[in-house]
């Protein structure tokens, strides 16, 4: 391990946490912390107090766990430290870690825009959204990230969760509703079709924390959500009305 | 013109007509009539009659006109004649051909897999479902597909729209009901979303005739719809339940 090599916390060590440390584990030292999680090289296992204490902390836990998480490493984060959490909203997670870490951290909210089987190919081409806490520098963590290939968008909570609820809330409705029907293979297909369930199949076996956490602690899913079904009772309607049924 | 090329009636030069006399003319002569339609390179214009005096008969009119065609063509029609429709579905076509067109000519339904949007950058790759009625030899019809880079399935209209309804009628459907959302184009993405907008792309400029031969002219399609509403539904009672909204 050569000394000059910066050290990273990771708390939580799940689906992403674990597909971040592979990509993150050749540029730095990672000291992990997971009760739950299994071994993984270039890794070295250590205890919360051990990982809340370097320089860079990453917070991969769900984003149910996140309030929780804060307050158990408040104690231990060394001063001026800088704490990202990579959760799919962020209005939330920014007001948890503003609440309940000391006020000499630097917080950057993240939402790396794909996952483990979205980057299964590498991360060139995928974007990560960057939520600077107010007088946070991000610029390092964006050199960082367009250094491993992908592109950067800052932004602020409120304007991401606006956006997202567009974009996340409305391919995990249509793909958990699509996973519901259960549709056996085609005999054939159209264009169309594959890209619809390409599409699906990116999100279908995603965790029900991430899914409860895209639907339910974004505060403009549930608006996207109530706009859908009212758009496909309409259209059902029409339908009907139109065939006599 | 040369003496030896096959003629080729083409009835409808919509969309998906126009489409096709676009890739069948290097290969044949085509007499093309469709009163409403715009001149053609590659394509005569004829009377009703003319076209459908050709040795192969194309019906490419909207399959809610399908039956009235066949009422109009039969008298005109040579002796052991190849008629093939290219509607969406199939079930009912082919009992509209069997019942209008004279005993003499032998009906094969097809269809396409792909149209004008989503073979923009040519037929290779793409797929044709072939159903040929009851004693009648698909194999000149599928090797001209496959010369062309089709791949060729053979099926029977029942099967054919059975797959179609959990294919064809998801996609549309689902396509209309987020085109309704009418959603501005998001500052950043996810992969997931950008395959579910290409899928949704490919076929919202379809026409309003092909959207209700899909949804209504496919006996499985309500039942398809139904499930869809449903699961939708149910999901939206989960997650009522679970926030307390």
């Amino acid at each position: 391990m050569a000394e000059d090599r910066k050290q990273i916390g990771m708390i939580g060590l799940g689906a992403f946490g674990r597909f971040a440390a592979g990509h993150l584990a050749p540029h730095f030292d990672l000291l992990g912390h997971d009760p739950q999680a299994a071994e993984l090289p270039g890794l070295v296992r250590v205890r919360l107090e051990a990982a809340a204490a370097c320089p860079v902390v990453v917070l991969a836990v769900p984003v149910q766990a996140l309030e929780q998480t804060c307050q158990d490493i408040a104690p231990f984060l060394p001063e001026g430290a800088l704490v990202l959490d990579v959760a799919s909203v962020k209005v939330e997670p920014m007001r948890a870690m503003r609440a309940w870490l000391p006020a000499h951290v630097r917080i950057i909210g993240t939402h790396p825009l794909f996952g483990p089987q979205s980057a299964a190919k590498g991360l060139a081409g995928q974007s990560i959204v960057l939520c600077p806490d107010t007088g946070v520098d991000a610029a390092p963590v964006a050199a960082l990230c367009e250094g491993l290939g992908l592109e950067v968008h800052l932004s602020d909570p409120d304007t991401h969760d606006r956006a997202m609820a567009n974009v996340q809330a409305l391919t995990h409705l249509v793909s958990r509703v699509i996973a519901e029907l259960d549709i056996p293979p085609p005999p054939y297909t159209t264009k169309s079709y594959d890209l619809l369930r390409q599409a699906t199949d990116l999100v279908r076996n995603d965790s029900d924390d991430l899914f409860q956490a895209i639907e339910q602690l974004n505060p403009y899913a549930a608006s996207l959500r109530k706009r859908f079904f009212e758009a496909a009772r309409a259209f059902d309607g029409r339908l009907e009305a139109r065939t006599g049924e």
